[in-house]
């Protein structure tokens, strides 16, 4: 199992919105999430700044292609169009990355 | 089950010697939040910024007690003695927070 710890700012006029849309998110973006194999999946926001933690729990020499297959799920481009332009991203996120991943510095089962 | 989402600031002098020394936490802190119910307990950093996720697996009529029994095992009040030192607590935290608990905007199991 992979576990994740990723960050990015929110736009302050859009967290009510936000927060609406990630009550009940749409059916083929939650089954899309479920099938490629993160679990336990959170957001956390305070201040401005949000916080995700995921595992994944599929097989680990298939990280790459679910993540791909995820990324081309239904409507998955339609729903980052509408997240993205509600985040800010941190300009010292990696290449590629939109969500910074962050380190681990502490784990205890 | 809880779960938390929890947020502070690292100094930046001191960012090498807290990942040394939550490498491998003292065995008395480790017990302690074990026996607590605390679970998969993760902290994350990121331009110094810290993110904690953790699970509360006890009892539910419970927390209080236990989590009030955290703070009181060996060694808790001189090993935070030590992390507090590090770290740079939000002003926005809630009365008698240190770390500030962040609010969940989405999960999914």
């Amino acid at each position: 199992m992979r576990r994740f710890g990723q960050t990015i700012r929110l736009r302050p006029e859009v967290v009510a919105e936000y927060k609406r849309i990630h009550v009940k998110i749409w059916p083929e973006i939650e089954d899309a999430i479920r099938e490629s194999g993160i679990r336990n999946y959170s957001i956390y926001l305070k201040d401005g700044i949000m916080f995700a933690y995921m595992e994944y729990h599929g097989p680990d020499d298939e990280f790459e292609a679910r993540m791909e297959a995820l990324s081309n799920a239904p409507r998955m481009q339609e729903w980052w169009e509408i997240t993205k332009a509600m985040q800010i991203p941190l300009d010292t996120r990696a290449d590629g990355e939109w969500w910074a991943d962050m380190e681990e510095v502490f784990h205890q089962e």
